[in-house]
Parts: structure tokens; C-alpha cells; sequence
């Protein structure tokens, strides 16, 4: 049984989930699933493997269907290597510059990522996936667009500024991972891993405040303490890793805030528990009128599928 | 054979080598001896069998001598758990608190740690054999006992401010905890470990200008650099852990002027190797009157051992 409502695959395609939706000719989710399948899970490189099995009865009831993925699917180690576009970025500059696969389920194309060049007191940087959610972010929230920060926590925390609808320039904290291997690999995780850790929130905010102190010494110099107030009887064992969490939050916040660029409006997007986090630690930075978004990768990908005219081609 | 010209075995047992001295009445060294022995690798907790291995032919020439230890051997996971002095300390209030051990071979103490209490805009930290060294840098160099930056790079860096002639305050950085970890375990890693480390002295002055020039955003801010800038271009895979090595000892040095504490002297005490890299990132900060020393422990041991009278005890 072919039917015809179906128009678009949307991939959201990281380093440790892989997510699609099955689009119709308005971007209205027909079906929708999640995997486990990152770019990182893939063994052997097999990527049209595994996409084959993640869409074949939707192309089996289908037919053939345009596809569009975001994230590290495109990057080196992913299933073809997408370009970055220079910042600023909006959905026609990413829309001109994908990268097509041939698959047996129609044609797959990946969006590029974004690079800000180095220079004017700017740092290179990078992002895959990222500007698809964006984009999302700002065709579900357009009152975003003019001026705002768009905070994507994580692994790889990206500190996003949107100016005039375009995603203007960026900087990556890259505090999820800093928090997982200073608490899998050094020292800071020894006493949580024999106590047990008790995610007492109390001493998370205590590390959240300890990093805003810290002023412009910043949170590195306060690190240790996550070891040192233990020994001083200041902190339980097991309460060490919630300090550490809010440590490295709070530090990530106090450097975004001591260079003293404000903007109008600040949009969470991502894990709506992280973002829980993130919301407690930039109240104590007095930021409350902070709004989150759960998810917007499919509106971003839908948003540069228009753009590139993906639906015009099948 | 037993002589009399021995009166000290002096110790610096730390978490990963153990030096040993012997000392005449003079505090002049009569043998010496390094081993990989340090707290972490002596099995089973077996400190007494390695004690007896290290020092039974010194014994049997001179007959029992007092020992005197300083170190993580003090630790909770060490021979035995020795106190911790509060801030300000000196040789007086070090030799009051050794924590005393019998032995086969004759008594053996063990020095304190010293503690920062919090409180007062500072940070609870902790320390355990720096003391000994800062004590016997201050023996070895008297014009720095009124007012000087004492550092000591490593694992856990510590900044030790010195005040008529008593340890005064300290801030601990994890530079080395952090170089470790960041290029065992982290996506900073990979790029070297495929290409091989190129050790490259542009790249680790660039990484140390870097964090300098990252100013109150502090140098968390420009870690993910080191991966973004060799996808930009900017740098080698070969020379990324060179630039992220520049980045956190950048980073610690920023961090400490930044708090805008200026001292009079600033001496580095430690391995040869790494002392000579922080003279070229102090060198980044306009700071190039720095003196070095190459190791202090044994000094600052032999000036507790008078203050605490040892050597009168045999």
C-alpha cells in the first residue's frame, strides 16, 4: 500500500540518539521514533544500514521520500562529511550548502554545520546540529529572533546569540563533559563513588553561587574545594558530585555574564531535567525570566527543508 | 658496623615516589635514595615492609634513627592519618602536631597537612607535603619570608602566599589533574592520539595567550578551542594537546592576577621540566623576575626536625 500524505524523513542524528519523524506536506509529525543508534553506536561505519532499518516500512507504505538530517551524522566520522557555513547563519545560507547521499529509500540530505572564523576578540568555534534547533527555536518563538541568547546545555554547551533572525555568533562550554570526566577519572569522584552519590540539592546550588563568587578568578580556582571543603567537614561525601555539578554550571554562567553583554531574552532549548538545572542556576545569577523549549530540532529541519525545496523534489 | 654520624632519616612520601635521606647531625646528606614507591603503589597497605626495605642497610650500619615524613603517606589512605594545622603555620606549629609511628627501625613522624579554614571571601583547601617544601624554600631563601608568591605546579598547583616568614593562605588549581584527564578522556585527546603529539612550543604559547586574553570570562570559556580551532584550521591535530596544555596553565596564571594580589617575589619550587614551563607562561604576563627552586622537601623536613627536637630523642 503506497499512500501519498507522506513528504519528508527528519532526522535528528547525534552522537548518542538518532531520532526521526515521518513529515506530511504542512511538517505535521505522522510518526515518530527514537534510537540509540548515535553516530558512535553505528558499528562499521554502516550508517545506510542502520537507516535502512530504521525507515523501510515507512518507505515500504510511502514509497521513496526525501530525507534531511542534522548533527554528527555530517561530521568526519559520520556517514558523509557535511561543510560549515560561516556565522551569521539563517535556513537559506544552511539550505544552499547540504551535502546529498543516494540512499534506497530516496535521497538523504544533511545540513552543514556552522563555524565562526577566529579574530575581532572572537574565538573559532563550532557547532553540528545545533543550528538546526535554532532555526526551530526561532520559527516556534519569532519574538526570540531580534535579540536573545538561545542556550542549548549539554555535552558541549553552546551559548548561541541571535541577532535579526540570524544565528550570529557563539561560544561552546563544554561543562557536561568537563563534569564527566573530572567525575569518572579524577579525583573529585572518589568520595561520591564510595559513599554513594545522594544528588542533594542544596550543595549543588552551593557550587553554583561558590563559582559565581569566585568573580573574575574564576571557577577553575575553586575546583579543588569540591575536595577540600569535604576534608573540612563543610560537605558530605556523597554530596560531592551536586557541588561539582553546580561548580561547573556556575562558572559557565559566570563567564558568559562577566564579559557584561546582556540581551533581552534568554530561551533554554533541550533535556527538559537539565534544564531544570539550568533554570535553578540562573537564578541565583537573579535571571528568572528565562523560557525553555524541550525540543526543536524536527521545526528547524522542517524550516530548512522548505528552503532547500527538498519537497518539490520526490 | 655501627657509626654515630647519623642522626635523621628524612622522607618525602608522596602519592607516587618516595625520596629518602640520610642525614648527619649537620642535616648534611650521607646517602639518598628515590623510589617509584609511592602511597598509591605500595600493595596492600604495606608501608612498613616497604619502610624496612628502604632503610634496613642504613639502620644496620648506624643502629635506630628517628625518621621524620612528609606527604600524602599521612593520609587517610596512607600509614597513618596525620592532623592538619590551620593557616598561618611555621616549623614551630608543624613540629607540634607530627603523628608518631614505632618502627623496627626507630620512631618515625610524620608531619601535618595544613588547612585553610573558609570564610572571609577564601576557600576551605587543603595541603600535604607542600608545607615541608615551602618551609624549606624559606630556609634556603630567608628574602623570601616576608612577602612572596611561593608555586608549586604539579598535579594539584599550589599558590601559597608567604607572610613574615608563615605559610599564610593558599589557592590549589588542578592544572595537572585537569591536562590529565582532558587528554585521556576527552574528545580534546583524540585529535593527537591519531596524529601523535607534535610537543609544540607555538602552540602551548598560543594556548597560554589565549586563556590570558579571555580576560574575566576566564579561560573555561576557550577550552573547546583546542578542538575548534584545528577544525578551523588554526592549528595542527599534532600540536592540540601543546595548546591545550598553554590554555590551563594560561588559565591558572589569569586566574590568580586577576584577583589583582601582587606580591614582591614569586619563586617556582619543583621538577625542572615544569618549572620551565610556567617561567614562559609567566613570561606571557610580563612577569620575568621569577626565581626557581629545584627541591625544597628536605630542607623544610630538617627544619621541623629541630623545631620538634628529633634529633635529641635518639
Amino acid at each position: 500500500m503506497v499512500t501519498t500524505d507522506a513528504r519528508l524523513i527528519a532526522l535528528d542524528w547525534g552522537t548518542s540518539a538518532l531520532r526521526a519523524w515521518l513529515l506530511d506536506a504542512d511538517g505535521a509529525v505522522l510518526d515518530e521514533r527514537a534510537t540509540k543508534q548515535g553516530v558512535m553506536q553505528v558499528t562499521d561505519g554502516d550508517f545506510a544500514g542502520t537507516y535502512d532499518t530504521l525507515v523501510s516500512d515507512w518507505t515500504a507504505a510511502h514509497g521513496p521520500l526525501p530525507a534531511l538530517a542534522c548533527g554528527m551524522i555530517g561530521s568526519r566520522g559520520g556517514w558523509a562529511e557535511a561543510a560549515y557555513v560561516d556565522t551569521p547563519a539563517d535556513p537559506a545560507t544552511l539550505a544552499e550548502q547540504l551535502t546529498e547521499i543516494t540512499t534506497d529509500h530516496g535521497p538523504l540530505s544533511i545540513v552543514p554545520g556552522v563555524m565562526q572564523r577566529g579574530g575581532d576578540g572572537r574565538l573559532a568555534d563550532v557547532m553540528r546540529g545545533e543550528e538546526t534547533q535554532v532555526l526551530g527555536a526561532l520559527a516556534s518563538r519569532p519574538e526570540l529572533a531580534e535579540d536573545s541568547w538561545l542556550v542549548l546545555p549539554g555535552t558541549h554547551a553552546k551559548w548561541v546569540a541571535v541577532r535579526d533572525g540570524r544565528l550570529s555568533s557563539f561560544t561552546t562550554y563544554m561543562t557536561g563533559e568537563l563534569y564527566a570526566v573530572l567525575s569518572e577519572h579524577s579525583i573529585l569522584g572518589r568520595p561520591a563513588a564510595e559513599a554513594g552519590d545522594s544528588q542533594d540539592d542544596e550543595a549543588f546550588t552551593l557550587g553554583i553561587t561558590t563559582a559565581r563568587d569566585t568573580g573574575d578568578a574564576g571557577g577553575v580556582s575553586a575546583l579543588f574545594s569540591a575536595r577540600s571543603r569535604m576534608l573540612a567537614g563543610e560537605l558530605a561525601a556523597g554530596a560531592t558530585l551536586s557541588y561539582l555539578s553546580g561548580l561547573l554550571i556556575g562558572e559557565e554562567l559566570r563567564s558568559v555574564f562577566a564579559t557584561g553583554q546582556t540581551r533581552p531574552a534568554l530561551c533554554l532549548i533541550g533535556d527538559e531535567a537539565l534544564c531544570v538545572r539550568y533554570r535553578a542556576a540562573l537564578a541565583c545569577f537573579d535571571l528568572a525570566d528565562v523560557t525553555t523549549l524541550a525540543d526543536a530540532a524536527r521545526l528547524g529541519l522542517w524550516q530548512i527543508a522548505c528552503a532547500a525545496g527538498l519537497l518539490d523534489k520526490d
